[in-house]
């Protein structure tokens, strides 16, 4: 039975679900292209990246490569893609620097009010598969303002494996169902619910761009599905029994 | 050679350097002795009680005791104080309460604007032995707006074992030489340099009360010694070159 009282801390998943990172990174690129006189398809090329993510991290989380942070594996992916772009070019400095826009993305427009909301009631931070120094940038780039901040780095492992999410709990001193997973992705909240931590779905149906076809509805038992993050802290604080 | 403009992340030791925990504790027994109705010395319990800190840790760190957080190592030294000042009838869950103080401690007056300055220039969060969950509800507490969190719980070591300081500057993605040791103490500042690390002490000469005798004085070559967290964001921002 889900009970809000008590809840004391809500764990979010970060791309796609408090992060545009997709149209953060079109603009980020095109700017670049810009500055440098360089063009190409930058959708495209943001979408492919994007592709590499999982991939690459399930080559992590099954072991067949060492510990890698998500920096790496994005690093690692665009080095990959440039030929195709015809960006073979580019020096060491610029893919460090064209990686580090994964460290500056734009939160939706929710985020920051219904975020700000949600701090007066419960501990807030992010449970992500990036690692803890891109997390902690995105942070102050953005203004989260969380309250704690984890990456996959503590952990060395990748959601959904249960080592994430047990030991955030751990960490935080709470057991499992004194924590909620705020998540865009169906997956995430599979895996959060089965170690007994609470469930909130944000659809974000333009995460992927305006062809998306996954993720569009909660596609499990959750607790709670909102519109957005103030939708969230509507229905967390006012429907709260006193 | 010590360059301001290098440093990237500050680095702050907690208890005694950010919090007055002395003060703060006595303030809480004393309140709760009224509550209560129970009297003791409870400076005389405070003191001692900080005193079990440097034995039980050192218990940790030389591998006599398994992994053991500050929260439990405060819980069990605790109760075995609790005879000497006839308060052997609290229950479990009083005990709980009771070491819950350390998690609600008060800044030193220079702390909130000190932090709120530095904040706008570098990255800041403390690198204490307190765990995470206890360093999470200290920040929330204390208004201190810690830009990320380590707890002693995510490396399983405490200071000043190596891991501790190495481990912080790799998670945060810095060579030690970005990072600055923020401490009142000199031993804190003593491992810290020898890894790299810059240092700066804030000297809290009535941390252990008005006969306090140690840490009076800087007593290494650190590359700053300031009055208080004011004082170091002049010195740090004001001073630096361009």
């Amino acid at each position: 039975m889900f009970r809000a009282n008590e809840i004391k801390a809500l764990l979010f998943d970060t791309f796609g679900t408090v992060v545009d990172w997709r149209s953060s990174l079109i603009d980020a690129f095109s700017h670049y292209g810009q500055s440098r006189q360089l063009d190409a398809d930058w959708s495209q090329l943001v979408d492919q990246w994007r592709s590499a993510y999982w991939p690459s991290m399930d080559n992590v989380r099954k072991r067949k490569l060492a510990w890698t942070t998500l920096d790496e594996l994005h690093r690692a992916a665009l080095v990959k893609l440039l030929p195709a772009f015809k960006l073979e070019q580019l020096a060491a400095d610029d893919i460090d620097d064209l990686t580090a826009f994964w460290h500056r993305l734009k939160p939706w427009p929710d985020v920051r009010p219904g975020l700000a909301r949600l701090k007066n009631h419960f501990l807030i931070g992010p449970l992500s598969n990036g690692n803890f120094s891109l997390m902690v940038e995105l942070n102050k780039f953005a203004g989260l303002g969380w309250d704690f901040i984890f990456g996959a780095d503590i952990f060395r492992h990748y959601k959904p494996d249960p080592e994430t999410y047990l030991e955030a709990c751990s960490l935080l001193g709470l057991r499992p169902a004194q924590a909620m997973m705020v998540a865009a992705h169906n997956y995430d909240l599979h895996a959060a619910q089965s170690f007994g931590i609470h469930t909130a779905f944000i659809p974000r149906p333009v995460e992927y761009g305006p062809s998306q076809t996954k993720d569009l509805r909660p596609e499990g038992p959750w607790d709670i599905v909102a519109d957005d993050l103030e939708d969230l802290a509507r229905q967390l604080i006012e429907d709260r029994p006193r």
